[in-house]
């Protein structure tokens, strides 16, 4: 039967600026799964995606499409409620809001991906806990989140299958960087998970993939409008990544600062983001009436132990070993240190906080390709922050290393100095954690 | 060895709106050519110019590009001009530009093309005269070219290989209406014929593939730009297509037309662009030194014989049946005759000129794909034009078909009336025949 639609069609208006319909776009990329569009047609579509863009509707259509790909969840509850980070360097806020959330009654369907780039991965992260299952079947999955309010799994091949052939071709054809792809993307994943409500930290600054405000909002808004499109609640946190979250940077040093914050000795950073994503997710979970009332239910949950609890839960459901909660020395760390010392007085003026990433992907803590296996090990413990004063000699961070990596961690400490820290004689003002607030709140 | 060129980087440049450099684009296409980039990357390169466009220096790199991927011709004659056309309902201004030209001393090395869509194809024209043998070795055609000054020859393999891998791609991606893919794919094959200059005949109006006036300038603009980049001489004329060229349409038909404009006896708007065609090359060979008298030189090859002398000469050097010239009944015309007849008096106001060249594919005298066989016998012959006063019952065109074809013959009559002449009660000035003339004059 011949169809109605034409691929020549579509690309002809895309290329044109022309809107397509929801109906033509679910055609182009069902007869794409289905091999009837081949990928040459498919590449020209995404490029013209990324320089013309997408309205609102296209984006839903998109959306739409890879999320009815695969396997979708589905709750009777609005509680269910997710959260998505852009990805930055020691963001580890995931360990900390989703045992919070799920003691103030969210259930936190967390569905989290690996290593990218300079950014570490939540799903490698938490592997560093020995026994700690990050492939569950779909049936546990759906039994732990109802059970205990949170679970923790890596992506799965039957949920949204079009993104992953989507993205496969996107990363060879330049056109990761398009909002609505993104924001289909990620929509897509969310929504077959099940998920009522999403709260986005959108990471801005030299340790984040956008390093544009306005970048930054009109992802924000575009996901707050797919969201709303789906009748569900949206909330768009863009948050400052211009130094790693929190002071510690590497796989078992991000679970260790991760425990010793829901034990209330978190650095403020960390606690102070961590405590607000949740209070929003709180807040779409309607467990709270106000924005006041969600955060105090938040801190209460961490001063009371009961999140900790959560954790513990959390971990053992999924197989892990979670004694690592009351013992470190139960997860890996590796024993030689090397000091980052300040070479000048002054204070801490910023970061090229990318570059700390990739330094870390040199002491093995991070991947190249695909196949590299990450050493949960090594990483960075920063001491002095942006705003902070130091003295000549003054300890900045210190590099987490094996003793046969002298040479590898003298030359990162060099990079440090040279390019990675930069110094002032002027007193700065202490960074703001949370540039704006945008959709549901 | 690894390469310093990146498809990913190229194409996130081309996304971006960022110049691309000219090694990038040598580069992309010769890996593409060797096929070590995939079709997928390409179509994303095209959509990416398709819709970002392209700077004069990027379209120079992709003419330079495709023109060197093959066969190139190598004159050192400042006399060898070439013409193009975009296309359009009834364009047979080469069959006397080229003897005109020729007469008057300039070398014209037409490489010309098949019928594309609505628009009738030179080289399935010339097909219409027993014997005439597109098909020409290097050898021949430079030869042919060097002894006559005129040759007329399809295209060939080894002329700009690349553009024809590259157009496929465009045809299936909606990526043909780009004003740099247009350019490059146009110039690669001229330069590479060896032209020294090019007048190109931009076609606007409801029988032209281009139907706005910002995009023909534009294109002029980018023709002429090239042509500068590569040192050579190029003139761009932006001229009426809201009707056909003379009165003629369709294979046979054009060819006795083309030789009574040689004879002197053309349609005004035929014969006056043709000569304007011919003078701009005739200045561009250098053999007159402006318009006003390479014009009359023009004039003078058709009133002195020298130019049908040419025309006879181009013929039998291509193996043709040159008598056709004195005896148009060897030529194969459709022996019945429909007219189509003013339902009203009045003025011709327009027709839709693209559909009389569709109505033409109906008779046979068209290809709807590439494998179909053309009837050169049939065509229309009007005797009316715009401006032109009608009585009712005044034959506005005759149709030529055959006698097996008079149903199709009577849709066609009721086409015309109904959709494509256009009659008003109020006179109207005859159309501009040329509107704008830009580059070397």
């Amino acid at each position: 039967m011949a169809s109605e639609f034409s691929a020549y069609k579509i690309l002809d208006k895309k290329r044109q600026g022309v809107e397509i319909s929801a109906q033509e776009i679910k055609w182009f990329i069902s007869e794409y799964l289905k091999e009837n569009i081949p990928d040459y047609q498919m590449s020209a579509l995404l490029m013209g995606i990324a320089i013309n863009g997408a309205s609102v509707d296209e984006t839903a259509a998109l959306t739409d499409t890879m999320l009815f790909s695969g396997k979708t969840f589905q709750f009777n509850d609005g509680s269910v409620i997710d959260k998505h980070s852009t990805g930055g360097v020691g963001d580890k806020a995931s360990f900390i809001l989703a045992p919070v959330s799920a003691a103030c009654g969210v259930k936190v369907p967390m569905v989290a991906g690996r290593a990218l780039g300079f950014t570490g991965g939540t799903i490698d992260k938490v592997e560093s806990i020995k026994g700690f299952k990050t492939e569950l079947s779909n049936e546990e999955f759906e039994r732990i989140l109802m059970e205990s309010g949170a679970v923790l799994m890596g992506q799965t091949q039957d949920i949204a299958p079009a993104d992953k052939r989507i993205y496969a071709l996107r990363d060879v054809t330049a056109t990761i960087e398009s909002i609505p792809l993104i924001t289909a993307s990620i929509m897509s994943k969310k929504l077959a998970e099940g998920a009522n409500g999403i709260v986005m930290d959108i990471k801005l600054g030299s340790g984040a993939f956008m390093r544009d405000q306005k970048r930054a909002r009109d992802l924000a808004q575009s996901i707050i409008n797919t969201a709303k499109r789906f009748h569900k609640k949206g909330t768009a946190l863009i948050t400052n990544m211009n130094q790693p979250l929190g002071n510690m940077v590497g796989h078992s040093l991000e679970i260790i600062e991760s425990i010793e914050t829901l034990k209330g000795n978190g650095p403020h950073d960390l606690t102070e983001l961590s405590l607000q994503l949740s209070a929003y997710m709180i807040l779409q979970a309607e467990k709270a009436s106000n924005f006041d009332q969600a955060y105090s239910l938040a801190q209460k949950s961490i001063e009371d132990g009961s999140a900790l609890e959560k954790f513990r839960n959390l971990i053992s459901n999924q197989g892990g070993d979670s004694s690592v909660i009351d013992d470190y020395s139960r997860l890996e760390v590796a024993k030689t240190k090397t000091k980052v010392i300040a070479p000048s007085s002054g204070y801490i003026e910023s970061f090229q906080c990318a570059d700390i990433g990739h330094q870390l992907i040199k002491l093995g803590g991070g991947r190249n390709t695909k196949a590299d296996i990450i050493d949960v090990s090594v990483g960075f413990e920063f001491h002095k922050k942006i705003s902070d004063q130091v003295s000549e000699g003054d300890e900045i961070l210190t590099i987490y290393h094996h003793e046969a990596q002298k040479d590898v961690a003298e030359k990162i400490k060099d990079k440090f100095i040279s390019d990675i820290i930069k110094l002032t004689k002027t007193p700065i003002e202490k960074p703001q954690i949370i540039y704006e607030v945008m959709g549901d709140q």
